[in-house]
């Protein structure tokens, strides 16, 4: 269950979508796995941010010595406020910046609508030795795209099946895909949004349609419902983070990335030279 | 100066390429405005971490709302070892990853090569509200590409006005660039490559290739001085940072970056939307 020794039980199985999970029960101000509160939740999160980043460097090692093509894809879906952002800053953050490719997923363009669904998220996969992190996703094509219409209920059917498809490929490739949903709860998201509008230095994380989308809560939350039910694979299960508190969130996906680490078994690579030789060729230079 | 208070004297000016410098008499063992040793240079590049964060809030804030056009361009050049990727992990890690785009050029693909040496590089450039980081850039076009004769002599001399236009391309759209030659002497990269041989976990940062460029050591150091002289400009100067002394380069780079950051007066910006009118629908909602 990873090297972190502050888990009280392994959350990932908590975590994992399964067969029978159903959003509407599940708890957002939870903190499965995990047994202390803020303050050692914060403690655990530096703790772990030298796990991540020690691993991450074994994983980006390898990939430019010996050529192991493996490779990370962090999914971060959630209703507006729900701490994507948070995620990226403070769990990605710990990492070396050489080893992140970040893919922030806006509205799409003219040109980017001019292609298949896919193809400006098929651009966007991370590189050998990186982890990639994509904020939204292909999935905003069937939460926001089924809820507002954007595509006829049939397109949006096939969807499903293209998306599955497209991660199989990116397994089968060397990809670890792990699709994270932030689950916080609408009392949640209206406090932050709030606090939003309270403080002149967060206007700038307001925008006028967080609210227009708020008002759909229930729409959202049926299709997600549909996406877990989908989507959430053997190969590329979703996990449902309880994010009201935001910490948790944090720790718990630091502790998904860390084990999709550890899994990989890593070591650091053997020298594709011949080290003496070169160490002469060093001191006569 | 900046909002630092742990510098003797403001150290822009100091590692400004001007008329005159000439890198050959260039220490790189210095630690120009600064009087303190290695332990305080490392406490103080914690205390800038915080100001270069909140600065480059700002920045991306402004893009945000307000349409701020404004970003930053930071280049990295250096000899193999000089530090250019304790740069991007120490100055560039402290900032929200959100807010950073970092570009690494290798080598150019055979796709590249059917393109002006430009080509790659200005799909690269930085959007409005980041600040944009080229690990190498359009100068190893004169640097590799002069030592090694990768190109005639009058396309390499051709190159230099084009880079001045390119730059200054850049700056009209609201780009502050700031181009950093990482300096350490021939015998500091010996004793850097020398511990990359010694220690298993740091064969993959090794290259054979590393020792055939130090060999031509004097053919860099000179094209170099070709560079400064023709491109270091009042627009986009030149700043050759004495890198003998790893945590004085950083201390140097996070200086040069909040400088540019502080030159641009920013300040949280006005909401485009009226904040008592959100503030009712929210809690309508």
């Amino acid at each position: 269950m990873g090297r972190e020794a502050f888990w009280g039980e392994d959350p990932t199985p908590l975590l994992r979508v399964g067969p029978g999970f159903r959003l509407v029960d599940a708890a957002s101000d939870a903190t499965p796995g995990f047994d202390g509160g803020k303050r050692a939740g914060q403690a655990a999160l530096a703790e772990g941010a030298g796990i991540l980043a020690d691993q991450q460097e074994l994983l980006f090692a390898n990939s430019r010595m010996g050529g192991d093509e493996r490779r990370i894809l962090l999914v971060l879906q959630a209703m507006d406020t729900a701490g994507k952002g948070g995620i990226v800053r403070h769990v990605m953050g710990a990492v070396d910046p050489q080893g992140v490719q970040l893919a922030a997923f806006k509205k799409p363009t003219r040109a980017e609508l001019a292609h298949d669904f896919l193809w400006r998220i098929h651009a966007r996969a991370p590189e050998a030795g990186m982890i990639g992190v994509f904020d939204r996703s292909h999935y905003e094509d069937v939460l926001i795209g089924r809820v507002r219409h954007l595509a006829p209920p049939e397109e949006i059917e096939r969807r499903y099946g293209a998306i599955v498809d497209f991660e199989n490929e990116l397994v089968d490739a060397g990809t670890t895909v792990v699709k994270v949903m932030l689950h916080v709860s609408k009392a949640e998201q209206k406090a932050r949004l709030r606090e939003r509008l309270d403080r002149p230095d967060k206007h700038w994380k307001y925008q006028p349609g967080d609210v227009d989308e708020r008002m759909l809560w229930d729409d959202y939350r049926d299709a997600y419902q549909t996406v877990f039910e989908r989507t959430s694979t053997e190969r590329a299960p979703w996990f449902a983070v309880p994010a009201d508190r935001k910490w948790y969130a944090r720790l718990a996906v630091q502790h998904l990335l860390i084990e999709a680490l550890e899994a990989m078994d890593l070591d650091w690579p053997k020298a594709d030279f011949d080290v003496a030789a070169e160490r002469a060729r060093l001191e006569a230079s």
